[in-house]
Parts: structure tokens; sequence; C-alpha cells
């Protein structure tokens, strides 16, 4: 372990669950690792920065979650044990199909003549008995394993802890990153104790917090002025988070395959950014996507391949006369203004499981 | 309409469903205009401010909206209709008994011998029952209308738009601002479009994001020296929030009694910012609390009353040798280490509701 790393994982505190968790993870890994059974582990949802201890206002990522839950139920499809490191109340495997619909949960539910609650009639019951069947299936046989973080801090504690787990499983192990982690931190030094005043964000918030009077009514105006005075900048004192990355490749779990994703909003430098991170890491596959399109298409980088886009179907109205294929939307990335509003009728994570399953064989095998 | 007011309206667009919202609303309020009922606007959970215009981070505030949906089946009970404005998934009534658990929904289904899907036993069954009961009760009287938000933008417009409507209902009309609103906003035409790159977070954010170069990557290393470089600062330029609760009070909502919520961390300054909040908006009350303590007690502000603190009953481990009061904890603020980490037996809601229905018959009454 290099000092730095030290450093930073001595001076940010580990979150109060992480014994039990880890206690969880190790009779897992170990209990596959003796089955001789793939194990996978999925990181899944956005990490917050806390910008004050007793924790009012934080910067958070956008992700539902909806990517490493879909995940997790086709690597469970394709035999891998998985353990779901997700952000609290983020997207599950399975539950997703129903839980941040637009109707409340209650609306699923009724009461029958004999009193008890059962699914409401005609709302998709034959969907939850086939989402409920392969729940309980992985349940039952102990291949799922599901571990909730907050924080950035949480979150890479939590990555360290489980990653070096899984040592014992060699080649076998597999590292699917798909969490959106944030670039920054605040170190617990530079945190202010209490919520922020506005008129602390004047002065600048780092350091000073404690010292401002403690009106925060101080900017009580509709002042639309284009340019805005520098005193009334929020300025925040960032860190940059370690590069677990590199971490893990050289030391956390050295002989595991390791793929990490790269969300990008901006097509024109999607694959470089990719390639990039490859390169630097010298992990074993960078799947890039669009925030406008990941539904619909991905790329996978990966060292010595050539660029793999993998596409679902196009939809109805981008088929021309019979036509199957992409039509002029082959060979170029997808743009978001062609596609219609509506999820694709295929998940693409049914076509990115496998073919991750297929590179990690050639993994195990080499 | 203040020119301010109608400049930050027309530069910020409003979210797209606000039409599909108002009319909703609209109907809700004059069917219960003319029934002669009560009507509250309740809002809940934080709002959201987004950095960049195809949002991938944001700044949120720590709300899980337990307060807001809690408070709106008191209401409920104590008669009134409920226009429940929420942050997207943050908790909503009585599904909240059950959606925020630890537990994945799915694990309160089982599937019975006949193949249909029905809640498990055991699982708190007979709790189900009664909320849904309520549930139903409550949304096929039409008493119940829940409307969603993410941004601040969002939460502002629908505010407006929804208090507004509610003028036919005068003196009935109640406006309980639970929402963790934040202070401020990324103005639009000064939102990057892409995602934020990391090396433009070292030049500042604002402005600058698409002159630099593409590498994000410039910040590998575990760098834990105690002063960051000035050049490593994120600086977000960021606007303060028009200050709502002024006009709601002087144009919005002109007849309706307002309620607001002070929730602060630091007990020195709590009463004092709810006195300050009162008398600069000359609203009707301010509920004041404490992060660390708020499902235990509230302080009740308003004009020309004394301080009125509300609690929940001392749990057991404060009450001595029979006693049924909080000892020593009497007559001052209560402190987070002396509680003990479970929830209180009561909700404080359960006291709160009927405590401002009260005043608020004065209000009608006056």
């Amino acid at each position: 372990m290099s000092s730095e790393e030290d450093a930073y994982f001595s001076s940010n505190p580990p979150p109060r669950s992480l014994p039990e968790h880890t206690t969880l993870a190790s009779s897992f890994i170990n209990t596959h690792a003796l089955a001789n059974r793939r194990v996978v582990l999925i990181t899944s949802g956005g990490t917050t920065v806390p910008l004050e201890k007793q924790t009012v206002r934080f910067i958070d990522n956008f992700s539902a979650g909806t990517r490493g839950a879909t995940s997790a139920e086709y690597f469970l499809q394709a035999g891998y044990a998985v353990i779901f490191l997700h952000r609290q109340f983020s997207l599950l495997p399975y539950s997703r199909h129903f839980s941040h619909s637009k109707d409340c949960f209650l609306d699923f539910l009724s009461e029958g003549p004999d009193g008890n609650v059962g699914w409401r009639e005609g709302h998709d019951s034959a969907k939850v008995r086939d989402v409920l069947r392969r729940y309980r299936r992985a349940k039952e046989a102990e291949m799922l394993l599901m571990i909730p973080f907050v924080t950035i801090g949480d979150y890479l504690h939590e990555l360290r802890a489980i990653s070096r787990l899984m040592r014992p499983l060699g080649r076998k192990g597999l590292l699917y990153l798909a969490a959106a982690v944030s670039d920054f931190f605040v170190p617990p030094e530079r945190m202010a104790e209490h919520k922020i005043q506005s008129t602390d964000a004047v002065k600048g918030f780092a350091g000073d917090a404690q010292k401002q009077g403690s009106e925060d009514e101080e900017f009580d105006n509709f002042d639309a002025s284009p340019r805005v005075p520098r005193s009334k900048r929020l300025v925040i004192d960032l860190d940059p988070v370690p590069k677990f990355l590199k971490n893990l490749v050289d030391g956390w779990a050295p002989q595991g395959m390791i793929v990490s994703y790269k969300l990008e909003t901006d097509p024109r430098i999607l694959v470089h950014k990719a390639r990039y991170s490859l390169d630097r890491y010298q992990h074993h596959l960078v799947i890039g996507n669009l925030l406008s399109t990941r539904k619909w298409e991905v790329v996978f980088v990966s060292p010595g391949r050539e660029d793999n886009w993998l596409r679902v179907p196009p939809p109805a109205s981008m088929r021309k006369g019979g036509e199957t294929g992409w039509g002029d939307a082959e060979g170029r990335p997808l743009r978001a203004e062609e596609l219609p509003r509506e999820d694709p009728a295929t998940e693409i994570e049914e076509l990115i499981i496998p073919a991750v399953a297929e590179l990690h064989d050639v993994h195990i095998g080499r």
C-alpha cells in the first residue's frame, strides 16, 4: 500500500457498517470461491460529496442506478454470483421493474374479500410473478448480496475492502464499475461543522464557515443582472478523489478482470476518453456511453482490439420499408433526436453482459 | 408581479409537466373550494441545483421527505384536502411506511399456491392493510393530489402556479412549506452544455467550460497535502434563489396561511433564525427544528406569541423511576446524544398538525 493511499484512508473515516459488510462479503466470496464459481462486484448509482459534517447539502451525480441494477440480473442469468454495491435507495435488481415507477407502490396492491393484501388484478401481475420468482431464486441460492453506500468516502472504503476480499477468486473475479463516482471530495478537516450559511458563501466556504455572522438572508432580491459580482460566488474547495482504478489494478484485486464505464455527454470526446483511461490504468475494458443514447448503444474499448459498438435492434420508427438494420444510422454514433422517447424494446445489458463474460473467458483462459 | 420576479421566471424555463400539473391542481382546488373544504399545499423533499445543461452533476439538499409525507397523512386525518408537491422519488404519504426500508420491496411479497402474488405472511400484514385502506380512502375521495418536481427551477414554477390557483380558497388555503429548498442556483446562460471536465474545474467552471482541453485525468494522485493549491478549487458561480416567501405573502397567495420550516444544525441559532425569518417575511408561522432532534421536538415561532416547543413523550431510557416527564431535559433543547437511536414511538407530526390546524382556525376566524 502506498503512503498516499494510506493517508487518504486514514484521514477519511470508514462507514459505520463496513465491518458488517466485510463479514457478509467475505463469507459470500469464500462460498463461491469454493464452488469454483465466478463472482462479479457491481458498483451502481451515484456517490454524494457532503459539504458539511452534519450534512444538509451535498454534491451528487445523476444516476438512478439503471445500468448497474439491470446488469446484475443478466450477470445472474449468466451464472455469476453478484455483489451489488449500490447507492442507498437507487434501483435494485428485480425490484427496479416496479420501484421507480410514476405510481405509488400501493397502487399495485389491493385488499381481497378475505382481508388479505395481494397484487392488484391487471397491474402486470404476470410480470411481477416472473420477477419475484427470479428474485427468490437468486436469493435462495445465495447468489446475490446487496451492500449500500452513500458518500464517496463510503464507496472508496467499501470498494477497497471488498475487492481485496476477492483475491482468492484469482482471475475468476470480475469488477464491473458502473457507479457514477465523483472526481472530488471535501476533506474532513475543511468541512464545516454546521449547515453552511448563505453569508458564508459570500466570503468563501472553506475554513471561514464558523467565523461568519448568522443572518442568511442577505441575498433577498431578484437580482437578475447578467454578471454576478464576485462576492456572490459560492467557492467550494474540493480535493481530487484518489484514482482508485490504479489501486485496483496494482494492488487490491491484481488478478481479477476490471471493467469501467465512461459516461460523457459530448460524442466527440467519448472514444478518445475511453481509450485514454484504458491506456492510463492498464485495466481490461472501458465501456463508453453517452448520456442521451446510453440505452441504445455503448462502445467496448479494450487493449489490442478495435472499438466494438454494441447496439440494440432499431425501433420501428427508424426502419424503412421492411429494412431490419439501422439504415442511415449504420456506422456512426446515434443521435438523441432521431431516437423515440420510449426505452428500446431490448435492454442493452442483454447484449453487454454476454460480451463482457466472453472477454472474461479470455481473461481466465490466458 | 415585480419586474425582477418576471425576469427570473422568464429566464428559467418551466418544467415540461407544468401545464398538466396546473390543470390537475386547478380542478382539485375548485372542487374543494366549492365544498368549502380546507386545502393544504405541502412541499416536501429537497430541490436539486443542476450544474450542467445535460445534467450529470448537481448540488442537492439532504431530505428524504419524511416530514412532508408524514404531515400529509395527519392533514388528511384532520380533514384537509392535500396537494403534495414533492421531490420525485422522495417519500410519499402512506407508501413511506414501506418504501425506503432496508429490505427490497419484493421481500414483502410471496407467490401463493394458486400462483397469485400476495403480501408475505408475517411481514406487517396488518399494518399494510391499514395503510392501504387509508391510502385508498384518500384517493377515492379525491382528497390527495401528488405532484413531483426535481430541480429548484421546477419547484419555483410549480409553487407559483399552484399557490396562485389557491386564491379562491381565501383564508381556507394553507401553505405548508416543508421542502428543503436550495438558496442558490446556476442561471441557464452560465450553465455548461456538457459534463464539466475535471480540468475545467482547475480554471474555474463558469463560462470557460467549453474552452478547455479534454483530458480529465490531471489529478491522478493521492496528494494529501493539507493545503490544496488554489488552482485545484472548483469554483461554482451561483446566483441567490429569489426569496419566494416574500412573493407568496405579497402576491401569490395573499389570504392563505403560510407556514415555513427552518432546519438548522446549530442549536444556538435556531430560534433566532426562525424569528428573523418571520419578522422579515411577515408570514404566519415558522416551525424550527434541528437536524439531530427533529423527530423529537420542534419550536413554533409565530407573531405576537411566545415560542412554543412541541415534544413527543420521552423514551423509556430517559424516564427515571416511573417519572413520565422529560426530567433533566425539561425546559431546554434536547441533545442528540441523550436520545435513543431508534425513532420515537410517537410521530411528532401527530402533535404538529393539530397545532397548525388550530392556528389556521384563528387565521380563518379573524
